[in-house]
């Protein structure tokens, strides 16, 4: 089975295709003074962009894990992502809290979609 | 690959199937006065639910994530999880603490499983 | 679909092929009185090992979660992890801290593959 590889780095490509499958890295934003929300849209806009290069969209994604730096900023996470799922196609999803690589950082998002 | 989504709520799918993978989203005991013993039973409980739906059952997990409040509680955790899962069709696994959505939850357990 | 699995435990297996996919378990170090880049050394060769036996290479590695219990440790942990990927075939990956069930322990790394 074809594995086709988007936007590779140092340590990892931020998106891989296997077959009918995509795996992305978890994302992180950019803009790491932004409050939950501002990072959480922010990580979101680039899901859609990696799985749109990847040949998917978030109406197929399978599986999500997201990370957040303080659990009680899952509430405001939730509504920027609750505007963003698509409601008809809503993937399987676990939320934790873990401490990230850049401690500014507030939220990484994983996910596995399908093509 | 068709994509099946099973008990949509607000924010996730509890199983969704893709071709002939099935991936859960993270379970946890709605019971949360139950010990960690009494959780794990509900979750896994649950998890064999979802697979049966899904099309699938718990001698074709693939791989599953749990995480624990208190890494001390994988003990009983474990206890539980042995004499729940098929000896002869065991899963990769892996068990780490973490804070969870509920303060009140124990355990959480993610897996991804063939149909 | 064939389901084959690789060294079982008393609880897990350590890798679980899936038609073309190899699910690995999360492999820790054994000998936990080395430093973080020695027993990110000793996961990564394990995780050589359990790969080939599944068919598969870290070559065609799709996702990594690798956990730190200090987060301090992810520089020295990636010098180790990029000296041994193969830098054109990048995987998607998150690193993200946590409690593992050894306390010795100081990384948990879990991949997903490609046959």
């Amino acid at each position: 089975m074809a594995i086709i590889r988007h936007d590779p780095g140092p340590l990892l490509s931020l998106a891989v295709e296997h077959g009918d499958t995509v795996y992305l890295a978890g994302i992180v934003a950019k803009n790491v003074k932004n409050d939950i929300k501002g990072q959480t849209e922010e990580v979101l806009a680039e899901i859609d962009r990696l799985l749109a290069k990847a040949g998917s969209s978030k109406s197929k994604i399978l599986q999500a894990t997201i990370w957040v730096t303080d659990i009680r900023n899952r509430g405001p996470m939730n509504e920027v992502w609750t505007k963003w799922v698509d409601p008809k196609n809503l993937p399987g999803r676990a939320c934790i809290e873990a401490k990230l690589a850049d401690p500014a950082a507030l939220v990484e998002i994983m996910v596995t979609a399908s093509k």
